[in-house]
C-alpha cells in the first residue's frame, strides 16, 4: 500500500499492526514444532501459550477456552460441526450471517432455517423465541456484528432465549473483535469465532472460543495438538502475531470508537447527495459504513474509488473477486438497493483524512455518473 | 535458536529459509484480501498466484493443480474426504503413514485396511496387488517418504497397480518435498499433500496437488476462494513464503543430497556402539536417520541430547509433547526397538559439524547410561 492511497477496507483485511509484525518476526526466530520436547520445542510451546492467554483476554475467557485454528471460516466450521456431532438436530441461521456460516450450515446435513432481520438488519427476537418452541434442539448462529453494515446483533438477548430452549448459541465475532469490547460470558454464547487478520494480525490464523456447555469435536484429525481438538502443527509465528494483535486491539478500543464521528460525517455527505445509509438506526461498529446510491452499481463505485486511490468494497470480499448484489442488504428488505451497496471500513491506522478523501472521491464519481446519465436522458 | 545449539529436527519443523522470510515480509506490505477488486486486492492476488506457480514447479505440475490449504494435515484430509465424496468405497493405508492420514481415514466412516511394510519399512507391493482385487474402488494412501525413517516408498509402482484397479492414489509428500526431486506425473499419483514448514516455509500453510483424474470436494465451506475448493481468506504472506521456500528448496536439492554421507557417518558411529539403524537397506531421504540403542529410551535420549545442546526427536513430534514408542518401528517388525528409536533430521542450514556433534552427544550419553546400568547390575 503506497502512502498516496487510502485503504478503507479493514473488514476485508486489516493491515498488520506493528506489534503483530514484531511478534511474528520474533517467533520466526524460534524454529520449532511446539510438540517437540527439546529446548526449541518448549520455547515454541511457550510462544503459543502466551498468545493463547492474550487472545483469551480479548474476550474475557480463561486461556483453556481458546482453540487455535487457521481462520474465521474454520472456527465457524468447528463450532457448527461440533454442535452437529453433539446431537443438535437443526440450525437457525441469522439472515445476514457470513457465507462461512451459511454454507457450512447447509453442508452439515441438518435442516437449516433463516432467522429474519428487520429493516435495520437487526435479528428479530420474537421470531427466534417462537421458533425455538419447535421440536429439536437447535444450534443458533448469530454474528456479533455484520461484516457489510457493521450492525451489532442483540446477542445477549438471543442467548437468554437459546439457553432457555437448551440450545447452542454460536457467535461469529470475526468482524466485532478488536472493534468493540467483547465479554464472552456476559454475551452468554456457547462458542465464538475469531479471526486474526480482521483485527491487525496475519491472515491464516483464527480461534474458536468455547464455553463450558460446549463440547468441541475435532474435524481435523491426526496429531494430538490443541488438546486433541484440532490436529496439525501449530502456526507458531501466526499465533504469536494474533496474540500481539489482540493485545493491541484491546488497548486501542477507545481510539477505534473515535472513528464513529468520521464515519457519520461521511454518511451525512453521501446522504446529502441522495445516497441511502443502511442500518443507521441500529447499534453499529464505529468504523463501518454501508450506503447505496441508486443506479451507481457497486462494482462501478469500487472501480471509481480505486482509480481515485481509495480502496473500499462492495459487501463481502470473499467471492473470488466477483462483485454481487449484497445478500445482506436484500435481507434488510432493500433488494432495490442491493446492487448499489458500498462498504467503507476503517481500522487501526485510519485517519479522519481517509474518510474525507473517500467522501470526496465518491461524490466526484457520483456526480460524473449523474452527469453522464443526464446526457443520455 | 542460539548459535551454540545444534538443530537436527527438520522433519518436525525446518527453520524458515531467508528467502521465505523475505517473501513473507514483502507480502505483509500488501495489506489486502486477494478477493478484493481494488489495487491492493489485485496485488495480493498476484502474490498468491505467483506463489502457486512456484509451488507447482516444485513437483512439476501446472499452477491450476495446486490448492492452498493451512498445512499438511488439511491437505491429507482434503484428499481423503474428496475421495470419499467421489464415491470411493474403502481406504488402504500404508502401515507407516502419518497420523494425519491414519486418523482421517478412520474418521471417514469408510472401511480402512492397513497395508503392511517389510523389515525395511517399504510397503509390500504384492499385498497391494492382491488386495486391490477385492470389491470396492479403493483410495490408497502411500507416503512418498516416511517422517521417522526417511524410507522412500515405491510410489510409481503402487500407482500402476492403483490405476489398473481404477483406484485413487493419495501421496503424502510432506516429508519428501524439498528433500528429493518430485515429479508428480511420473509418480502417477492422483493427489499429493505438501507442507510449507517442512521445507523452510512458515507453519500454517500447505497445498494439495490434484491430477486430472481427481475431483476435489471442498470440506471448508463459505467464500469462493481457491476456485471453490477451499473457503477462507487466503494466508497471503504465508503462501508467498511457501512459494519462495519451494523455489529455494528446488535449487538446493543437490546440497540436500550432500547430507547423506554425514548421515551415514553418524550411522557408522552409533552402529559401532551397538545401535541398530532402521530402514538402512531401503532408499531413504538424504537427511534423515533413525536408529535405536536397546535400553536407551527415546525420551531419555532426546533429553540427554537436549542437555548437550542437540535437538532431535523421538519419532513424530505431533503428539503434544508426549514421547511414545514408535508406531513406524513397530510396523517394521521391530517392536523390541520401538521404545528406543531416535530420529535425527537435517536440512537446509545443517552442517557436517552438526551431525558430528549429534554423534558426540549421543555416544557420550549412551556411555553414561551403559556405565550406570553396569553399576546397577
Amino acid at each position: 500500500m503506497t502512502r498516496a492511497s487510502t485503504y478503507l477496507d479493514y473488514n476485508a483485511t486489516a493491515p498488520i499492526r506493528p506489534e503483530a509484525r514484531a511478534a511474528l518476526l520474533r517467533a520466526l526466530e524460534v524454529p520449532a514444532n511446539p510438540s517437540s520436547v527439546h529446548a526449541a520445542g518448549r520455547a515454541a510451546r511457550d510462544v503459543v501459550e502466551g498468545a493463547r492467554a492474550r487472545v483469551a483476554a480479548l474476550v474475557g475467557v480463561p486461556a483453556g477456552s481458546v482453540t487455535f485454528v487457521c481462520g474465521g471460516t474454520e472456527a465457524n466450521a468447528l463450532a457448527i460441526e461440533s454442535a452437529r456431532a453433539s446431537g443438535f438436530a437443526r440450525i437457525i441461521v441469522g439472515a445476514t450471517e457470513h457465507d462461512a456460516v451459511v454454507e457450512t450450515a447447509k453442508a452439515s446435513g441438518l435442516p437449516v432455517e433463516t432467522w429474519p432481520v428487520d429493516a435495520n438488519g437487526v435479528a428479530h427476537l420474537p421470531w427466534l423465541e417462537a421458533d425455538l418452541k419447535a421440536p429439536g434442539r437447535a444450534l443458533v448462529c448469530l454474528m456479533l456484528a455484520n461484516n457489510e453494515t457493521g450492525v451489532i446483533q442483540p446477542v445477549a438477548e438471543a442467548a437468554a432465549l437459546v439457553r432457555a430452549a437448551d440450545g447452542w448459541l454460536h457467535v461469529d465475532a470475526v468482524q466485532a473483535a478488536g472493534k468493540i469490547a467483547i465479554d464472552f460470558s456476559a454475551l452468554g454464547a456457547d462458542t465464538m469465532a475469531l479471526s486474526a487478520h480482521k483485527l491487525g494480525g496475519p491472515q491464516g490464523v483464527g480461534a474458536l472460543v468455547a464455553g463450558t456447555r460446549a463440547t468441541l469435536h475435532r474435524r481435523q484429525h491426526g496429531g494430538g495438538q490443541e488438546r486433541g481438538r484440532r490436529a496439525g502443527t501449530e502456526n507458531v509465528a501466526g499465533i504469536a502475531a494474533f496474540g500481539a494483535a489482540a493485545d493491541a486491539a484491546s488497548r486501542d478500543l477507545a481510539a477505534m470508537a473515535e472513528q464513529a464521528p468520521w464515519r457519520d460525517a461521511l454518511a451525512e455527505r453521501v446522504r446529502a447527495e441522495g445516497a441511502v445509509v443502511l442500518g443507521e438506526a441500529a447499534h453499529r461498529l464505529p468504523q463501518t459504513l454501508c450506503f447505496a446510491g441508486e443506479g451507481f452499481g457497486s462494482e462501478i463505485q469500487v472501480m471509481n474509488l480505486d482509480l481515485a486511490g481509495v480502496m473500499a468494497s462492495a459487501g463481502s470480499a470473499c467471492s473470488s473477486g466477483k462483485v454481487k448484489a449484497s445478500r445482506v442488504v436484500e435481507a434488510m428488505g432493500r433488494s432495490d438497493l442491493a446492487p448499489f451497496a458500498l462498504r467503507v471500513s476503517g481500522g487501526w491506522a485510519s485517519t479522519e483524512d481517509d474518510w474525507i478523501k473517500c467522501g470526496d472521491a465518491w461524490i466526484a464519481a457520483w456526480k460524473r455518473i449523474g452527469a453522464r446519465r443526464r446526457e443520455v436522458a
